[in-house]
Protein backbone atom coordinates (compact mmCIF):
# COMPACT_ATOMS: atom_id res chain seq x y z
CA UNK A 1 0.00 0.00 0.00
CA UNK A 2 2.59 2.40 0.77
CA UNK A 3 4.51 1.34 -1.94
CA UNK A 4 1.71 2.30 -4.07
CA UNK A 5 1.49 5.86 -2.56
CA UNK A 6 4.96 6.40 -3.46
CA UNK A 7 4.86 5.12 -7.24
CA UNK A 8 1.44 7.74 -7.61
CA UNK A 9 3.25 11.02 -5.84
CA UNK A 10 6.20 10.47 -7.91
CA UNK A 11 4.19 9.70 -11.14
CA UNK A 12 1.99 12.56 -10.60
CA UNK A 13 4.91 15.09 -10.80
CA UNK A 14 6.25 13.21 -14.09
CA UNK A 15 2.46 14.09 -15.07
CA UNK A 16 2.32 17.41 -14.13
CA UNK A 17 5.82 17.95 -16.06
CA UNK A 18 5.92 16.49 -19.18
CA UNK A 19 1.68 15.69 -19.58
CA UNK A 20 -0.06 11.97 -19.53
CA UNK A 21 0.11 11.56 -23.29
CA UNK A 22 3.83 11.86 -23.31
CA UNK A 23 4.92 9.77 -20.43
CA UNK A 24 5.11 6.48 -20.91
CA UNK A 25 4.59 3.32 -18.69
CA UNK A 26 8.42 2.42 -19.28
CA UNK A 27 9.54 5.71 -18.51
CA UNK A 28 7.35 5.79 -15.40
CA UNK A 29 9.43 2.57 -14.17
CA UNK A 30 12.92 4.06 -15.24
CA UNK A 31 12.04 6.89 -13.09
CA UNK A 32 11.14 4.90 -10.31
CA UNK A 33 13.80 2.43 -10.67
CA UNK A 34 11.84 -0.26 -11.05
CA UNK A 35 11.76 -2.84 -14.21
CA UNK A 36 8.89 -2.52 -16.10
CA UNK A 37 7.28 -5.80 -14.25
CA UNK A 38 8.58 -4.67 -11.09
CA UNK A 39 5.69 -1.41 -12.07
CA UNK A 40 3.09 -3.52 -13.51
CA UNK A 41 2.56 -5.64 -10.29
CA UNK A 42 1.48 -2.74 -8.33
CA UNK A 43 0.03 -1.19 -11.70
CA UNK A 44 -1.37 -2.98 -15.18
CA UNK A 45 -2.07 0.26 -17.40
CA UNK A 46 -1.23 3.87 -17.17
CA UNK A 47 -5.16 4.35 -16.87
CA UNK A 48 -5.19 2.57 -13.54
CA UNK A 49 -2.42 4.63 -12.23
CA UNK A 50 -4.25 7.93 -13.24
CA UNK A 51 -7.14 6.90 -11.77
CA UNK A 52 -5.70 6.37 -8.49
CA UNK A 53 -3.44 9.87 -8.63
CA UNK A 54 -7.18 11.54 -9.71
CA UNK A 55 -8.90 9.98 -6.83
CA UNK A 56 -6.25 10.68 -4.33
CA UNK A 57 -6.60 14.22 -4.98
CA UNK A 58 -10.21 14.74 -5.22
CA UNK A 59 -10.38 13.01 -2.23
CA UNK A 60 -7.60 15.31 -0.32
CA UNK A 61 -8.63 18.49 -2.03
CA UNK A 62 -12.07 18.94 -3.86
CA UNK A 63 -13.64 16.78 -1.57
CA UNK A 64 -13.69 18.62 1.39
CA UNK A 65 -13.75 21.88 0.16
CA UNK A 66 -17.34 20.99 -1.14
CA UNK A 67 -18.37 19.30 2.24
CA UNK A 68 -17.34 22.23 4.36
CA UNK A 69 -18.91 24.92 2.11
CA UNK A 70 -22.26 23.08 2.17
CA UNK A 71 -21.40 23.22 5.99
CA UNK A 72 -22.20 26.97 5.51
CA UNK A 73 -25.83 28.09 5.76
CA UNK A 74 -25.86 31.94 4.18
CA UNK A 75 -25.55 31.10 0.61
CA UNK A 76 -23.32 34.10 -0.17
CA UNK A 77 -21.06 32.97 2.50
CA UNK A 78 -21.06 29.65 0.76
CA UNK A 79 -20.09 30.91 -2.68
CA UNK A 80 -17.26 33.44 -1.32
CA UNK A 81 -15.84 30.27 0.85
CA UNK A 82 -15.93 28.58 -2.48
CA UNK A 83 -14.42 31.33 -4.91
CA UNK A 84 -11.64 32.12 -2.35
CA UNK A 85 -10.33 28.24 -1.36
CA UNK A 86 -11.15 26.77 -4.79
CA UNK A 87 -8.86 29.73 -6.34
CA UNK A 88 -6.37 28.61 -3.30
CA UNK A 89 -6.38 24.75 -3.93
CA UNK A 90 -6.00 25.60 -8.18
CA UNK A 91 -3.28 28.00 -7.02
CA UNK A 92 -1.50 26.06 -4.23
CA UNK A 93 -0.44 22.91 -6.33
CA UNK A 94 -0.02 22.56 -10.42
CA UNK A 95 -1.49 18.82 -9.84
CA UNK A 96 -4.75 20.89 -10.70
CA UNK A 97 -4.16 20.68 -13.82
CA UNK A 98 -4.08 16.44 -13.80
CA UNK A 99 -7.73 16.81 -12.62
CA UNK A 100 -8.92 19.39 -14.73
CA UNK A 101 -6.75 18.24 -17.78
CA UNK A 102 -6.46 14.61 -17.98
CA UNK A 103 -9.17 13.68 -16.57
CA UNK A 104 -10.57 12.71 -20.09
CA UNK A 105 -8.19 10.49 -20.96
CA UNK A 106 -9.48 8.21 -17.95
CA UNK A 107 -12.14 5.33 -19.12
CA UNK A 108 -15.76 6.10 -18.74
CA UNK A 109 -16.62 4.11 -15.91
CA UNK A 110 -14.00 6.48 -13.76
CA UNK A 111 -14.33 9.76 -15.95
CA UNK A 112 -17.92 9.15 -14.47
CA UNK A 113 -17.17 9.40 -10.90
CA UNK A 114 -15.01 12.73 -11.49
CA UNK A 115 -17.56 14.38 -13.38
CA UNK A 116 -20.21 13.38 -10.30
CA UNK A 117 -17.72 15.78 -8.43
CA UNK A 118 -18.09 18.54 -10.58
CA UNK A 119 -21.87 18.04 -11.02
CA UNK A 120 -22.25 18.63 -7.27
CA UNK A 121 -19.99 21.51 -7.36
CA UNK A 122 -21.74 22.95 -10.40
CA UNK A 123 -24.99 22.64 -8.14
CA UNK A 124 -23.80 23.90 -5.04
CA UNK A 125 -22.94 26.84 -6.94
CA UNK A 126 -25.87 27.51 -9.11
CA UNK A 127 -28.10 26.95 -5.90
CA UNK A 128 -26.50 29.17 -3.94
CA UNK A 129 -27.35 31.91 -6.25
CA UNK A 130 -30.86 30.69 -7.08
CA UNK A 131 -31.09 31.43 -3.01
CA UNK A 132 -29.14 34.24 -2.69
CA UNK A 133 -31.82 35.73 -5.44
CA UNK A 134 -34.87 34.99 -3.41
CA UNK A 135 -33.38 36.76 -0.59
CA UNK A 136 -32.32 39.77 -3.19
CA UNK A 137 -28.74 39.18 -2.81
CA UNK A 138 -27.73 38.13 -5.91
CA UNK A 139 -29.10 40.05 -9.32
CA UNK A 140 -31.45 37.85 -11.49
CA UNK A 141 -29.06 36.37 -13.86
CA UNK A 142 -29.09 32.55 -15.16
CA UNK A 143 -27.60 31.33 -11.88
CA UNK A 144 -26.06 28.07 -14.30
CA UNK A 145 -24.20 30.36 -16.21
CA UNK A 146 -23.36 32.09 -13.04
CA UNK A 147 -22.01 28.80 -11.65
CA UNK A 148 -19.97 28.18 -14.69
CA UNK A 149 -18.72 31.89 -14.52
CA UNK A 150 -17.20 30.56 -11.27
CA UNK A 151 -15.97 27.72 -11.86
CA UNK A 152 -14.51 28.86 -15.33
CA UNK A 153 -12.52 31.74 -14.20
CA UNK A 154 -10.76 29.65 -11.46
CA UNK A 155 -10.69 26.53 -12.94
CA UNK A 156 -8.25 27.82 -15.89
CA UNK A 157 -5.85 29.20 -13.12
CA UNK A 158 -4.08 26.08 -14.04
CA UNK A 159 -3.58 26.78 -17.59
CA UNK A 160 -1.45 30.27 -16.94
CA UNK A 161 -0.62 30.85 -13.49
CA UNK A 162 3.13 30.77 -11.95
CA UNK A 163 3.42 28.09 -9.84
CA UNK A 164 6.89 29.52 -8.44
CA UNK A 165 5.28 32.71 -7.05
CA UNK A 166 3.01 31.22 -4.43
CA UNK A 167 3.47 34.65 -2.54
CA UNK A 168 0.70 35.67 -4.73
CA UNK A 169 -1.83 33.21 -3.73
CA UNK A 170 -3.58 35.16 -1.43
CA UNK A 171 -4.12 38.64 -3.88
CA UNK A 172 -5.37 36.38 -6.71
CA UNK A 173 -8.08 34.58 -4.41
CA UNK A 174 -8.96 38.38 -2.98
CA UNK A 175 -9.08 39.53 -6.83
CA UNK A 176 -11.33 36.55 -8.04
CA UNK A 177 -13.66 37.02 -5.15
CA UNK A 178 -13.86 40.79 -5.19
CA UNK A 179 -14.81 40.58 -9.51
CA UNK A 180 -17.13 38.37 -9.37
CA UNK A 181 -19.43 39.35 -6.22
CA UNK A 182 -18.78 43.24 -7.49
CA UNK A 183 -17.12 43.41 -10.97
CA UNK A 184 -14.42 45.43 -11.84
CA UNK A 185 -16.50 48.29 -12.15
CA UNK A 186 -16.18 51.72 -9.81
CA UNK A 187 -19.55 53.12 -11.09
CA UNK A 188 -23.05 52.75 -10.00
CA UNK A 189 -24.51 53.69 -13.17
CA UNK A 190 -25.22 51.27 -15.44
CA UNK A 191 -23.39 51.85 -19.09
CA UNK A 192 -22.88 48.46 -20.25
CA UNK A 193 -23.36 49.15 -23.90
CA UNK A 194 -24.80 46.94 -26.71
CA UNK B 1 -5.82 25.01 -52.26
CA UNK B 2 -9.66 24.07 -52.78
CA UNK B 3 -9.05 20.50 -51.90
CA UNK B 4 -7.16 21.54 -48.72
CA UNK B 5 -9.82 23.82 -47.65
CA UNK B 6 -12.15 20.92 -47.82
CA UNK B 7 -10.01 18.47 -46.00
CA UNK B 8 -9.38 21.03 -43.21
CA UNK B 9 -13.21 21.43 -43.23
CA UNK B 10 -13.68 18.55 -42.75
CA UNK B 11 -11.16 16.97 -40.86
CA UNK B 12 -11.94 19.94 -38.02
CA UNK B 13 -15.04 18.36 -37.47
CA UNK B 14 -13.47 15.17 -36.69
CA UNK B 15 -11.51 16.18 -34.36
CA UNK B 16 -14.05 18.41 -32.19
CA UNK B 17 -16.22 15.11 -32.11
CA UNK B 18 -13.50 12.70 -31.37
CA UNK B 19 -10.57 14.36 -30.71
CA UNK B 20 -7.03 14.78 -31.97
CA UNK B 21 -5.59 11.99 -30.25
CA UNK B 22 -8.38 9.78 -31.16
CA UNK B 23 -8.51 10.60 -34.99
CA UNK B 24 -5.43 8.70 -36.64
CA UNK B 25 -4.61 9.79 -40.36
CA UNK B 26 -6.11 6.39 -41.95
CA UNK B 27 -9.55 7.15 -40.56
CA UNK B 28 -9.53 10.65 -41.94
CA UNK B 29 -8.42 9.79 -45.30
CA UNK B 30 -11.11 6.91 -44.92
CA UNK B 31 -13.77 9.90 -44.00
CA UNK B 32 -12.32 11.56 -46.97
CA UNK B 33 -12.64 9.16 -49.75
CA UNK B 34 -9.11 9.31 -50.42
CA UNK B 35 -6.48 6.23 -49.97
CA UNK B 36 -3.54 6.89 -47.53
CA UNK B 37 -1.51 8.06 -50.41
CA UNK B 38 -3.77 10.94 -51.48
CA UNK B 39 -4.01 12.50 -48.13
CA UNK B 40 -0.30 12.51 -48.03
CA UNK B 41 0.13 14.27 -50.81
CA UNK B 42 -1.76 17.13 -49.46
CA UNK B 43 -0.48 17.27 -45.80
CA UNK B 44 2.42 15.02 -44.66
CA UNK B 45 1.76 14.78 -40.86
CA UNK B 46 -1.25 15.37 -39.08
CA UNK B 47 -0.23 18.10 -37.47
CA UNK B 48 0.40 19.99 -40.50
CA UNK B 49 -3.40 19.83 -40.93
CA UNK B 50 -3.85 20.78 -36.95
CA UNK B 51 -1.63 23.70 -37.98
CA UNK B 52 -3.39 24.77 -41.01
CA UNK B 53 -6.97 24.13 -39.03
CA UNK B 54 -5.60 26.04 -36.69
CA UNK B 55 -4.38 28.97 -38.39
CA UNK B 56 -7.46 28.88 -40.43
CA UNK B 57 -9.41 29.55 -37.26
CA UNK B 58 -7.50 32.00 -35.53
CA UNK B 59 -7.20 34.52 -38.98
CA UNK B 60 -10.70 33.94 -39.39
CA UNK B 61 -12.13 34.66 -35.83
CA UNK B 62 -9.27 35.72 -33.13
CA UNK B 63 -7.17 37.87 -34.76
CA UNK B 64 -10.64 40.41 -36.15
CA UNK B 65 -12.04 40.44 -32.87
CA UNK B 66 -8.62 41.47 -31.35
CA UNK B 67 -8.31 44.00 -34.02
CA UNK B 68 -11.50 45.17 -34.25
CA UNK B 69 -11.03 45.78 -29.83
CA UNK B 70 -7.72 47.64 -30.49
CA UNK B 71 -9.65 50.43 -32.62
CA UNK B 72 -11.95 51.39 -29.75
CA UNK B 73 -10.50 54.20 -28.16
CA UNK B 74 -12.36 54.12 -25.03
CA UNK B 75 -11.00 51.16 -22.73
CA UNK B 76 -13.90 50.45 -20.95
CA UNK B 77 -16.15 49.73 -24.36
CA UNK B 78 -12.73 48.11 -25.54
CA UNK B 79 -12.94 45.44 -22.42
CA UNK B 80 -16.52 45.30 -23.12
CA UNK B 81 -16.89 44.43 -26.77
CA UNK B 82 -13.95 41.96 -26.12
CA UNK B 83 -15.95 40.05 -23.05
CA UNK B 84 -19.43 40.01 -25.68
CA UNK B 85 -17.39 38.77 -28.82
CA UNK B 86 -15.57 35.99 -27.50
CA UNK B 87 -18.05 34.71 -25.74
CA UNK B 88 -19.85 35.15 -28.63
CA UNK B 89 -17.19 33.09 -30.32
CA UNK B 90 -16.50 30.27 -27.85
CA UNK B 91 -20.33 29.96 -27.89
CA UNK B 92 -21.27 30.12 -31.67
CA UNK B 93 -18.54 27.20 -33.01
CA UNK B 94 -17.57 24.43 -31.23
CA UNK B 95 -13.95 24.52 -32.97
CA UNK B 96 -13.64 27.00 -30.13
CA UNK B 97 -12.20 23.69 -28.45
CA UNK B 98 -9.58 22.79 -31.08
CA UNK B 99 -7.94 26.34 -30.34
CA UNK B 100 -7.94 26.08 -26.77
CA UNK B 101 -7.67 22.55 -26.31
CA UNK B 102 -5.52 21.27 -28.70
CA UNK B 103 -3.27 23.36 -29.56
CA UNK B 104 -1.18 22.03 -27.27
CA UNK B 105 0.00 19.04 -29.68
CA UNK B 106 1.48 22.00 -31.97
CA UNK B 107 5.37 21.47 -32.87
CA UNK B 108 6.62 23.74 -30.77
CA UNK B 109 7.62 26.00 -32.95
CA UNK B 110 3.59 26.44 -34.27
CA UNK B 111 2.73 26.65 -30.81
CA UNK B 112 4.38 29.79 -30.75
CA UNK B 113 2.61 31.84 -32.85
CA UNK B 114 -0.95 30.56 -31.85
CA UNK B 115 0.61 31.89 -28.05
CA UNK B 116 1.73 34.67 -29.66
CA UNK B 117 -1.68 35.86 -30.25
CA UNK B 118 -2.94 34.83 -26.62
CA UNK B 119 -0.19 37.09 -25.46
CA UNK B 120 -1.58 39.75 -27.49
CA UNK B 121 -5.57 39.19 -26.53
CA UNK B 122 -4.01 39.10 -22.64
CA UNK B 123 -2.03 42.16 -23.54
CA UNK B 124 -5.12 44.06 -24.60
CA UNK B 125 -7.21 43.02 -21.47
CA UNK B 126 -4.20 43.97 -18.69
CA UNK B 127 -3.86 47.17 -20.39
CA UNK B 128 -7.39 48.06 -20.98
CA UNK B 129 -7.76 47.33 -16.97
CA UNK B 130 -5.03 49.39 -15.91
CA UNK B 131 -5.92 52.64 -18.48
CA UNK B 132 -10.16 52.28 -16.96
CA UNK B 133 -7.67 52.20 -13.22
CA UNK B 134 -5.82 55.33 -14.00
CA UNK B 135 -9.19 57.20 -14.70
CA UNK B 136 -10.69 56.10 -11.94
CA UNK B 137 -13.21 53.37 -13.95
CA UNK B 138 -11.76 50.09 -12.46
CA UNK B 139 -11.16 49.37 -8.85
CA UNK B 140 -7.04 49.18 -8.23
CA UNK B 141 -7.11 45.21 -8.55
CA UNK B 142 -4.11 43.10 -10.04
CA UNK B 143 -4.75 43.79 -13.71
CA UNK B 144 -2.79 40.66 -15.05
CA UNK B 145 -5.09 38.92 -12.57
CA UNK B 146 -8.34 40.93 -13.99
CA UNK B 147 -7.26 40.05 -17.69
CA UNK B 148 -6.95 36.19 -16.97
CA UNK B 149 -10.05 36.24 -15.13
CA UNK B 150 -11.70 37.59 -18.26
CA UNK B 151 -9.79 35.08 -20.36
CA UNK B 152 -10.49 32.29 -17.92
CA UNK B 153 -14.57 32.73 -17.67
CA UNK B 154 -14.91 32.96 -21.58
CA UNK B 155 -12.42 30.28 -22.66
CA UNK B 156 -13.82 27.70 -20.36
CA UNK B 157 -17.78 27.52 -21.99
CA UNK B 158 -16.04 25.06 -24.43
CA UNK B 159 -16.27 22.34 -21.63
CA UNK B 160 -19.38 22.90 -20.39
CA UNK B 161 -21.78 24.72 -23.08
CA UNK B 162 -24.79 22.82 -24.73
CA UNK B 163 -23.77 23.58 -28.63
CA UNK B 164 -27.57 22.71 -29.45
CA UNK B 165 -28.95 25.13 -27.71
CA UNK B 166 -27.22 28.86 -29.68
CA UNK B 167 -30.25 30.12 -28.83
CA UNK B 168 -29.05 31.22 -25.40
CA UNK B 169 -25.18 32.36 -26.51
CA UNK B 170 -26.83 36.37 -26.40
CA UNK B 171 -28.13 35.95 -23.03
CA UNK B 172 -24.85 34.10 -22.12
CA UNK B 173 -22.65 36.80 -23.23
CA UNK B 174 -24.75 39.87 -22.17
CA UNK B 175 -24.07 37.83 -18.11
CA UNK B 176 -20.92 37.71 -18.67
CA UNK B 177 -20.43 41.21 -19.50
CA UNK B 178 -22.96 42.01 -16.12
CA UNK B 179 -20.63 39.61 -13.76
CA UNK B 180 -17.30 40.85 -14.88
CA UNK B 181 -17.90 44.64 -14.60
CA UNK B 182 -20.72 44.76 -12.02
CA UNK B 183 -20.39 40.87 -10.11
CA UNK B 184 -23.41 38.79 -8.76
CA UNK B 185 -24.03 41.13 -6.30
CA UNK B 186 -26.89 43.25 -5.78
CA UNK B 187 -25.80 45.33 -2.77
CA UNK B 188 -23.71 48.67 -2.20
CA UNK B 189 -22.09 47.51 1.17
CA UNK B 190 -18.76 46.02 1.56
CA UNK B 191 -19.89 42.55 3.46
CA UNK B 192 -16.92 40.07 1.13
CA UNK B 193 -15.83 38.75 4.58
CA UNK B 194 -12.24 36.72 4.87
Amino acid sequence: MEKKEEICKKTQKLFVERGYDNTPMSFIAEELGLSKGGLFHYYKTKEELLYDIITNLMERNYVPLLENAREINDPKQRIIYFIRNYTKLMANDNAAKIVVHEAQRLYPVHAEEVRKIWRQTFELLSDSLSEMQRSGECKQLNSKFGAFAIIGMCSWIFYWFDYSRKESVQELSDTFVEILLKGFDTMDGSDVAD
